[in-house]
């Protein structure tokens, strides 16, 4: 390939996202991580048909984007997300004939399937309220930081529906394990911090006024590593779900074969021949 | 359809269980909520070839039971079931030809197929001994209460036989985790109450005396809840087991949107708009 | 069949390794037990392009072994495994082509699928540092004792490379659940012994100086036990990874009738009924 056809590859898969406008959420990026911010919190941040296609176009975009390696997601003030708004998407959806109801929820599991398919790692800080579809955007990251006084609630069964929303039963079971994933869809009940973090939910408490400092502290840490392999260990830990163990290592000997051919690896090498911390550039 | 045509299908696939009179074990049918009573105390309410089989057959008649929306099964007594009867069961199999031995085997994993495809949410409540085919029945349950006092045990290779019983193999693993159920099926040894709890396995630990009622009382929590749209979610915790996530996704979105044609959906949303609590109806 | 044609079967089947010379570890096998020992203490006991190939090659020689039951793997002192040898792996991985790469990466995943294909249980007892490869060997076995001071990394991140190693992204989930091991996985971090018990990767906690006399001790218990269908164990916890519970249930149906021929089956029947210990034969 000419040097000039390589470019029009990369011209067509690349893009930045740092000056991205932001309608319904808030949105910066500051050396490599990606801050979004669910900004409603008159209303505990709750999730919009506006929000949600914004937010799966965005996330979308991220798969192309060269500035940001690392996502943090987070709510406003002293909550994370209630959900899906109960006057702007639940009482709409009363009356929706079967076509437009299977329009939202595959809209909604898109980004799900958005959040899971870009190479970022997804880091979600949560504090108070996480419930319902917001309760889905904690579960879809890939890892979580919470306080004790969160309440974590799925609570589609509170409302009607069934708990296998936007990969729940597939996704939580695999998180928490099968019975407490069961025990929190057919209830709806509330899980505290304590109980996230001992199922394994989440991966550390902090205080409700270090939360977002720590997250971002995580962040820039994955940002210092080596990026393009932190997008391959996304990939495959999504690729391999449902596979044998078998076909699994054969994956894995062919993505780790692609990783040992970058750079990063390399400087990692050399930074331990010459005993200094390697610096990784993602290539 | 005509109405006489659906009429017709409801005949087909509609029954009530409400007077079922069971052989081999108790059962009774109030308010919704059936209980399966396993009784047989003066030997630790053992299975048997005959309690097996109409187990089977009566989790089956439940995918079409109206009358019925939650099942608790408990033990007589202060234990829950000591498994397959070592005179009734173990003593016979010694000498079965190849194709008797799997009859045997395939009936007790139809039970447990049984108890997945039926859309109630079966609840076990566990006190003193739960062992081999017990702590099966305990594993294919949706929930598990408890008491520190109980004794989890697939004690499977204690009697010379495998680990995978049941499903045992590929369900205890997503509940409690792979080395933890490598341990249990392995060893055969027993598990606390404390531990099954700190596992997973059991979702909550009760004082013996209180444990029949806690897990009526769940249950009847989800009797009050969408039925229809629980054993939705049943279905989906089952369908999504061996699926990848994107699969999932789309399969989720599908069964969410027939959740939202439901009046059970509308009835959360008037009561919601009302400022009263919904009173479903599992339609 | 005729006698003499099922001796060359079993003659092109079977082995003895109590006698093995192994060059790049210690080997003894004592009652059915054997003991791996990673023994280069000076280094924490790395891995080498050589001790990878010729563990390979023994757990596949074990399938055919007749006179071990069971296999321990610890590290010689007070560390277990340090992984791959930074100056005997990764210096010379940096520049080689890409097919001899993945000749590496398939030599160091075919180690763990010969782990899990060989019908013995694998313990792991883990002391000290258990980083990188050594990490995997721990999550490839079976069960895992280990110590309070024992530090468990997979920080293949920070030597450049992806999270996805010999099948980490596929096992480690199901045994300590998706969010701590993509935490495990995406930041090398060391968890403490403390950690690992609580997220089920250790089966057990011991003092230093009891570790191997425990890990010892469960695998004579396993030794005695129906050491025939803990290899049907193993098979099927392996067989069944990514299978629907119907199809599971099947297997396990056909697998529990093959167990239910052997001998073992008829001892324990027959030593219940004469209120006697059975004494188990493999058989």
């Amino acid at each position: 390939m000419t040097r000039s056809a390589a470019d029009a590859l990369l011209a067509g898969n690349r893009t930045t996202l740092a000056t991205y406008d932001a309608k319904h959420f808030g949105w910066s990026v500051n050396a490599g991580v990606a801050t979004v911010t669910l900004n409603r919190p008159e209303r505990k941040n709750p999730l919009t048909f506006e929000s949600y296609a914004e937010l799966r176009d965005l996330f979308r975009q991220l798969a192309y984007a060269t500035d940001v390696k690392t996502v943090v997601i987070h709510g406003a003030d002293e909550n994370f997300c209630s959900g899906g708004d109960v006057h702007e998407i639940i009482g709409p959806l009363i009356d929706l004939p079967m076509p437009e109801l299977l329009l939202f929820t595959r809209m909604t599991g898109d980004l799900v399937k958005a959040m899971r398919h870009c190479p970022q790692p997804i880091i979600a800080a949560i504090d108070g309220v996480c419930a319902g579809a917001g309760a889905i955007l904690a579960m879809a990251s890939d890892m979580r930081l919470s306080t004790a006084r969160s309440k974590l609630a799925f609570l589609f069964s509170r409302v009607g529906l069934a708990g296998c929303d936007m990969g729940a039963c597939s996704i939580l079971p695999r998180i928490i394990g099968q019975g407490r994933a069961a025990e929190l869809l057919y209830t709806g009940r509330s899980a505290s911090g304590e109980e996230g973090y001992a199922w394994g939910f989440y991966n550390r408490l902090c205080a409700p006024e270090a939360l977002l400092d720590e997250a971002l502290k995580l962040a820039a840490d994955l940002v210092a590593g080596p990026t393009f392999a932190h997008g391959i260990t996304k990939k495959m830990l999504h690729q391999e779900w449902s596979m044998s163990i078998d076909e699994a290592i054969e994956s894995e000997a062919q993505a780790q074969a692609i990783c040992m051919t970058t750079r990063d690896f390399e400087r990692a090498y050399r930074a331990f021949a010459a005993k200094s911390r390697p610096v990784f550039e993602g290539d």
